[in-house]
């Protein structure tokens, strides 16, 4: 029997096998947009078993833990690792159609040459047998290990724009590993002004920027600061992160008065609007000065399950997909009024709503320079890609994708761009076996290589 | 030429078909969701002919009909039942794609033998045979003979709070009969608050449950007597209708205030809210300790034809997906506060709007014991059961899916767990075929049991 | 190598090919709603090149050329026609899986003989050609000579109701031209109460019908006089253009003192929705009574590029999807209020949101004679259409549906019907090799005739 991974995984035929193999297989990775923390590279981080790599940080694995009714012990509680792990291989091993199933199989198979699934099963024999592998060769499975045996050529962190970049700076200063790591800049706290921690947070951003922050043009000056700092060591992408666009305009001096009136009383959600509408104007036009990609991330309503946030805190897997919200007349209002003041960067949309890919698609075709990023999180996935590579190619211009991140915060995910990049190769395979494009492997060789690699290569140039 | 319902029906390959014998087909029927009317099967109801089995109360088929332009008298007006079942087979046997098309096959090979699709060509022939099956065999194709030939374990109906279970009664006491029927609790009539028909509702149910209903408090001990005398009857199940979910938290002096104020006037949206969700979130807490599952429907607007409610009443074919609107909002903060409370009960949630799916699909992710029912109504075919199939196994965990039900109100609708057992069968063959999920039936089989039997008949235990 | 458009394109099965060969592909063109200019007609417009007949005012081609990052002034700026169309065929010889790259190689085939699609690589040999072509015959290539080698009997194109219709009258007294050319009736200026346009607009309606409008009462006559001089000259259809659909009732008198208002004041939006939901329930009273069906076009958002819009001014290639929005209220309140009053005319209803899919079909299916229309604008497209018939057949009435329109402002368009055509047969075609519907031809081929051909015929009769 083949094994569960082979050479023809999620390659449904010769073309897409030819494709795969011939222009995508050997690409380089680019992963501009991830979780993974920058002092683990720095220090190169090493671990004890799979429990430490898979199952200690992973919401998408507790949450199918959660549903297949395993108790909260063996998922975030006090459980030894082995047997978190067991009933982690007792749910996966019956998740029929979960992406979850692919990528731990791919995993297995690629750090640790292992070809069955995991399952109820052998969940002790793969338990022991991976320990001792990286038992045996820490290294390998270390940090700096995994990023280079994976091929990575840049990683992009996620990062505050208080923080010092300690880290970035510790790796760039080490000759020894060749992966290009760079921070983003990921200004949220900044924006949300309706949030408890936000007076706190200034106060910290005017520590750290050495900016004494009393008016809505320090925060500015404050802002530029961290933007040209993140600038410096090597930032070409920032992030927004928001269950919900939106753009309320309001000229400076009513921003300036909404600032500091949220310092003494609550806000006016149409007073929140403004003020994060000015934010985000203003940063955009940084952005665009900076030669900064901007990402939008939207759609997603967090931590909707109370009694778990309390006792857990954020990102412990219960997060939805918002669904149903206007996000047309303000998404395109920000990008029209930026594209008039001629400061509109590079912009990458992400929505959570797979409903909204078509909506996005066409509005992307609105405006120049705005593209519809990779399928994201819950659609990070056969369903979701095919989804998003049909209404992408049918409503936009396929070969102008930026392509494949891994937004995660496991080392073991780079092989999630060798998943996408198979299932893009079939999808153009298809296109070209039901004779929807033509029988000639030049131009789509050269689409494909533009979406794995040349494109968001592209983003730092 | 093969019949048209034959082995393969549906089953896209030899692995869809080896699943589908080995594991799916003979396990019995759980159809813990229906509109049956338990009259008829305490009394034994017979049937004439096809026209009163099919025509008389299915909506479907009556908006099938109106479509392809048949007078409103061969559907629900005087005309004779042989005419009004010849313009039916004249308007099924052109419907290319549909799944009453389908439904109606199965029903006629499954119940009457007959291999050939109805169509105009063959009315007169089947109407004939078909009576004359009838006739000849009557107790056949009667309630009980009907149900008993389709192998149901399991029959829940719809009932109302005010119902005294007579029937159920009557049909428990018979030792003849050995399917289990039992009664669903659907208190839609004490949530809507803004029907004209409420405040004798109340009467009805202070009548029935021997309490003066002056207060919220007396109404309270109304509904958990009645939630009482369901139970003891073998009510485990209770279900809720609602056009959307609403969440507005209130304490119990405001809310009993609403209910005095409602006697005299009229309430404002906002107070409407603030009942509906009190008392749901009484229901919820009652259903929790009884042992309960919550079903909540949502996402249909009914009767919106207004000339065709006024001359046929409800349920005559004239309900509407309800579309856009917020649901993440209050349906999230509803099993958000029960899980606090501790007191969330087993949940299925069914929307008829299929882009719901993700959205369905990650919110129950955030919570435990919170499921994506069947695909609903509308969505209730081929093509709605994949996409459910898809999203539910990609956002959720397949195993834990609590499978299929009929909804319906006629006694040849049991075929339709054939239907969804075959789609069933062929989603999770497909993916074996197709290299994402292992060739090895034990895991797939094991699902497939859980899902068409073993799960809905936890729901009794 | 078979040329890329051959006998099978887009035909999955040879049971497809049979159905379009035998049922489909012959069948005359009903081109019931387009935006060729009929002036073009009349006077049998020339063309020069394919940078004429494509480029000049295709916004679709505008939008990929854009997202291909191609500079403005080689689309719709004052680069040459042949530089213009070399960047196209940059662009869309890239373009795997848009619908564009399929329409172009159809163009190319059945106008100019062309099997080769069009890219980068054979730019120039196919400009040399095709103006070569054109120039040698130029009646082959005119207007009519397209309309004619087409297969053309019926065209409708949009007309102002302020329009003479003077080219339309001209084309019908010429009589060498077969194509039955016919105006719809297109009435937004008269709706669109808060543009800022509206007033003069009305003057001159006022002007054209020879009526003072002072009051309602004078614009309701002037409306109806229109209506009257389009059915003279052959009109049998009606277009309204909406974002969104709007329903708020009010009397007549109510109406005309907002008529009134506006002449020296703005309106609320409450006051907009009670005279367009005046206006457009006496026009559809009116359709009803003279025979037209009535097209309903929403969910689209225009010209959200506001540095485009004042620059190219509309049509430009701007607009969106405007997403998430309640439909289903107003819409069902219209088809309720209308089927109550008994002046419902046959009506067909296009969203350009695709998420909008089921539920037109489940509410179609709640009033008579009200029909989903064509998959409009950007989901005219393999995908698109799909999705659209997989809809239509299972909550709808496939046999009833109105079938292809171009849209178009294109003379080479016509290849659009071909194009649906094919996608339809290979649908059905896919249902019988499936065993979804049996293996007989004379159904499916008579469905697939009335949806090509009788239906969209019947709305003339």
């Amino acid at each position: 029997m083949a094994p569960f991974i082979n050479d023809r995984f999620l390659l449904d035929s010769g073309t897409a096998f030819t494709l795969f193999e011939k222009y995508a297989k050997d690409l380089p990775i680019v992963d501009y947009h991830c979780h993974i923390n920058p002092k683990d590279i720095a220090e190169n981080r090493h671990f004890t078993d799979l429990a430490e790599l898979w199952l200690s940080g992973d919401h998408y694995k507790w949450r199918l833990m959660r549903a297949a009714g395993i108790a909260e012990e063996y998922i975030t509680g006090d459980a030894p690792s082995r047997d978190k792990f067991l009933c982690w291989a007792k749910t996966i091993g019956r998740a029929v159609a979960s992406p979850l199933y692919h990528w731990n199989c791919l995993e297995l198979k690629r750090y640790f040459g292992i070809d069955e699934p995991l399952s109820e099963r052998n969940a002790e024999e793969i338990w022991d047998k991976t320990c001792a592998m990286i038992k045996d060769d820490p290294d390998k499975y270390s940090a700096r290990g995994l990023i280079g045996s994976s091929g990575v050529e840049v990683i992009c962190t996620t990062d505050d724009p208080c923080d010092d970049l300690r880290w970035h700076r510790m790796i760039k200063e080490d000759p020894s590993f060749k992966t290009t790591v760079l921070p983003s800049f990921r200004p949220d706290p900044i924006l949300d002004i309706e949030k408890d921690s936000y007076l706190s947070y200034i106060s910290r951003l005017s520590e750290v920027s050495g900016i004494k922050i009393e008016s809505l043009n320090d925060l500015i000056s404050s802002l530029d600061q961290r933007i040209a700092y993140f600038r410096d060591l090597g930032c070409r992408i920032a992030d927004h992160g928001m269950e919900k666009i939106l753009f309320e305009k309001a000229d400076e001096e009513e921003v300036a008065n909404i600032f500091k009136k949220r310092k003494s009383s609550t806000l006016t959600s149409s007073e929140e609007a403004k003020y994060k509408t000015f934010i985000l104007l203003h940063c955009a036009k940084r952005y665009h000065e900076s030669g900064f990609a901007m990402q939008l991330h939207f759609g997603c309503i967090r931590d909707v399950n109370e009694k778990m946030r309390s006792s857990l805190g954020p990102n412990c897997g219960c997060d939805s997909i918002a669904g149903s919200t206007d996000l047309v007349t303000p998404l395109s209002g920000l990008l029209s009024e930026l594209t008039e003041q001629d400061t509109l960067p590079k912009t990458i949309l992400y929505s959570l709503d797979p409903n909204n890919n078509a909506v996005i698609d066409t509005l992307c075709g609105c405006f120049r320079n705005v593209v519809h990023g990779a399928a994201w999180w819950f659609n990070d996935n056969l369903n979701g890609m095919k989804d998003h590579l049909k209404s992408l190619s049918c409503q936009g211009y396929l070969p102008a994708f930026t392509g494949m991140l891994t937004d995660s915060r496991s080392f073991l995910s780079y092989t999630r761009h060798e998943y996408f990049r198979r299932i893009l190769c079939s999808f153009i395979g298809e296109q070209i076996d039901k004779g929807l494009f033509p029988n000639d492997e030049e131009i789509p060789g050269s689409v494909i290589k533009d979406i794995c690699y040349n494109n968001p290569s592209a983003l730092f140039k």
